[in-house]
């Protein structure tokens, strides 16, 4: 187990401090090695890096006593959640604290008459989803993982279906969190708008944990749309799929996913999940709205799909059909991993304007034509974002290498496209190195921002911001 | 010309000041009467409040310098775009300079390919309008007024429009904003999504000039749709009117705008823009999508309304009678002011969860019922959004305290369901009383943002956040 090595390791925990945890929270503060080897992981590829205890509260109280005694010692805190997250946001880098939220899982109340929802920050997105069912409902951000909703919250994410229904930030109405002071916060209302105050959901909104431990989050939802198909369609060209997701949007089709998957991820899929899909460039498409409306927007669908060269559109309204198709979408990161016994994925995150996104995957794609490793790419190409699957060997430094490498410049030419180095994955550690391109004078205000909130940076430092 | 009571007069401007922006702007700086007289008034009922100076820059190096000399001599600058607020937002309540974006009016790209557009904080929506239609694509957020884009997103604006396409918060991908130390900041990039860094343009949005002067935006854009047809409907009950639009919302029917006015607002523009509808509680709505959708969309609305006793459900898809019903609904607040010459109008904002919406405006319309003068209901109800136009003689102190009464109760009311006291008009000076409870610890989390941003508290002193 290695700790980050530009840290010093941090000292043992003050005794005092731990006692007052233990005396409210039991054996829900815990410095058990094999908890604390859970908490110092993530899906990224960063090495394991453990608290020094992990503390379970299970309600917002709680959270502020914990948060209090941090603040007294000056203990870092790092909320973590399902640890899915890819860029290394739940290592423990500078010691301290693992705030585990995922005893804090309660639905509190499902409101179909307001189509919203509150839940404590440690329920997970499918059992929000069976909630959700039980009223008619569904959440749609659909970052593929099993995270829980404050860490989607906190990490920005979005996924499939954000061409339609958006990130995070636009499905989120309001929250609770606890302030690095210990002060228990609700920003905005229920109220579907409103212009009073500063927007302190959305700057929580992908603060990664450096602002605040959010324990609470009322989210918007939508009815499950009468009508909902799917399609599948196959390219002779990569360039050609993305022109065909490019134009959909282009032409206002309100599509409720297209995802690329280029020829070596359908090939991946198809072993793992049985599809049979000819090994080629794919797009999958969703469609929602009424009977009458999903067929109209997969007849456009197919019409601009073959103007650019696409093969066998295939529709699939049966749900079974449709579940098969995303399911194995949903599964492709398994299916990389399945390609090389005992690798691991690195994932790379870049977002362009969707007019350079063909250039952009183009370029990309014939850079990795050499990599010395699988490189599947799977793309939500109707936002201009698109993953490169890089699947290594974790035991390889040469490959560890050449897949930052590769990120490097696929960053950097996202950069120059006007895009961002990351759509949704967030910073963590993993991409601080390009904040200061990025962002430049803004980044100075995040700082000052943080100062703010959080003077003495307990609130899981060592993340987003890169070291002044 | 009467400066706010609270405050002191300000200290006459330092001649080097002075003497340091006129070398640069030449006669783009004035303390020309009339001019000061001008940036004094907004359309709120707060009694007149000029600046010192008035300046008109010409891009952001000219903003940055201004700023620089005013955080050097400690001046406030209070940024001007079209004086169309609503809550004093651009009244010099502590003096300075009055930061004119008028001659910031050009419309810099228009990029059909990535649907969006950048625009000078100037531009005003209609000539954006304007200069998009050329290429077959709108901008969605309509707050009614002909405000600068810039105005706009200060504001956090929202409008008709706001069921379906989202207030400014959802259709703004970066800003390029000047800070309260002279740095020019970009927020965000051109592409669609990003999970990198804290949400500094969220953060702008809303922000009233008070965290940095906006500069230049970049803004989504949308396909002029192939269908959009308009209709109307009247209701013998508000209640009716208003349950028909929040099932209309509940059910999760596309529409782009559904505006109620009750029957004294339709009678005020009955008689101001030669409708005839009848003076009853009344819906106007509006759908967009392709002919068939459309068509659908309206079948579902014309369904819901006659559930609810709605009366001549009439659609209107030919684009002159389309104009002439939202004509009429732009010009309400015209029409009001035309209720009782030389009057003024006072507009309340309040906005609730939908659930709430019916409940909210019926005891409202039972509270107004004996005012002592004309207060016409109208509202985005597809939000929970409405607004009383309370049509006071601006020269009677009795009918002011009865309309703030009235707004005090309006906004109890709104709090006490959960919702906003303000939807889409913003804080300003006239619903600061209201910062506290509505946000609780939140506002001191605003207070230390804006300790962090602007320290001297030079950009727009006094507005958003009451006095600690």
């Amino acid at each position: 187990m290695t700790h980050s090595s530009a840290v010093a390791l941090p000292k043992d925990l003050p005794e005092n401090f731990v006692g007052e945890l233990q005396s409210f929270l039991g054996d829900r503060f815990t410095q058990s090695e094999s908890v604390l080897d859970l908490h110092g992981r993530d899906e990224s590829y960063f090495p394991p890096t453990p608290p020094q205890a992990v503390v379970f509260p299970q309600n917002a109280d709680e959270v502020q006593r914990i948060v209090r005694a941090c603040a007294s010692s000056g203990i870092p805190i790092v909320p973590f959640g399902a640890g899915s997250s890819l860029e290394g946001h739940v290592l423990a880098i500078h010691g301290g604290i693992s705030l585990d939220l995922t005893e804090m899982h309660r639905i509190v109340e499902v409101r179909p008459d307001d189509l919203d929802v509150t839940v404590q920050a440690g329920v997970t997105r499918l059992q929000l989803e069976k909630a959700l069912a039980e009223h008619g409902l569904f959440f749609p951000v659909d970052p593929g993982a099993d995270a829980t909703l404050g860490g989607m919250i906190a990490t920005g994410a979005s996924g499939t279906t954000t061409v339609r229904y958006g990130t995070m930030r636009e499905n989120v109405l309001c929250l609770e969190v606890v302030l690095a002071n210990g002060d228990i916060m609700r920003t905005g209302t229920r109220a579907k708008k409103s212009s009073s105050g500063y927007d302190l959901t959305r700057l929580m909104i992908g603060s990664e944990g450096t602002l605040g431990v959010i324990t609470e989050a009322t989210l918007k939802v939508h009815g499950i749309p009468e009508g909902i198909s799917a399609a599948v369609c196959s390219f002779p060209e990569l360039a050609q799929a993305v022109q065909t997701a490019v134009e959909l949007i282009q032409w206002g089709t309100p599509v409720a996913r297209v995802e690329l998957l280029d020829e070596v991820q359908i090939d991946a899929v198809n072993r793992h999940s049985g599809l049979d899909q000819p090994v080629q460039p794919t797009l999958f498409f969703e469609f929602h709205g009424t009977e009458a409306g999903v067929e109209e927007h997969a007849r456009t669908a197919a019409g601009i799909a073959s103007r650019h060269g696409g093969q066998n559109f295939r529709s699939a309204t049966a749900a079974g059909e449709r579940h098969t198709l995303w399911q194995a979408r949903h599964e492709a990161y398994f299916a990389d991993l399945a390609l090389r016994p005992g690798a691991r994925v690195m994932s790379t995150d870049v977002c362009v304007p969707i007019s350079r996104l063909v250039e952009c995957i183009t370029e990309t794609k014939a850079e990795i034509a050499t990599a010395s490793f699988p490189v599947p790419i799977v793309g939500h190409v109707g936002d201009g974002n698109f993953h490169l699957l890089l699947v290594i060997d974790p035991n390889s430094e040469a490959e560890l290498e050449e897949a930052k490498a590769l990120n490097r410049s696929l960053v950097e030419r996202a950069l120059s496209m006007g895009g961002t180095s990351t759509g949704e994955h967030g910073i963590g550690i993993g991409k601080q190195v390009w904040m200061e391109r990025e962002h430049g004078a803004a980044l100075d205000a995040m700082r000052a921002i943080k100062l703010a909130l959080d003077p003495q940076s307990i609130l899981n430092p060592g993340k987003i911001l890169p070291p002044a």
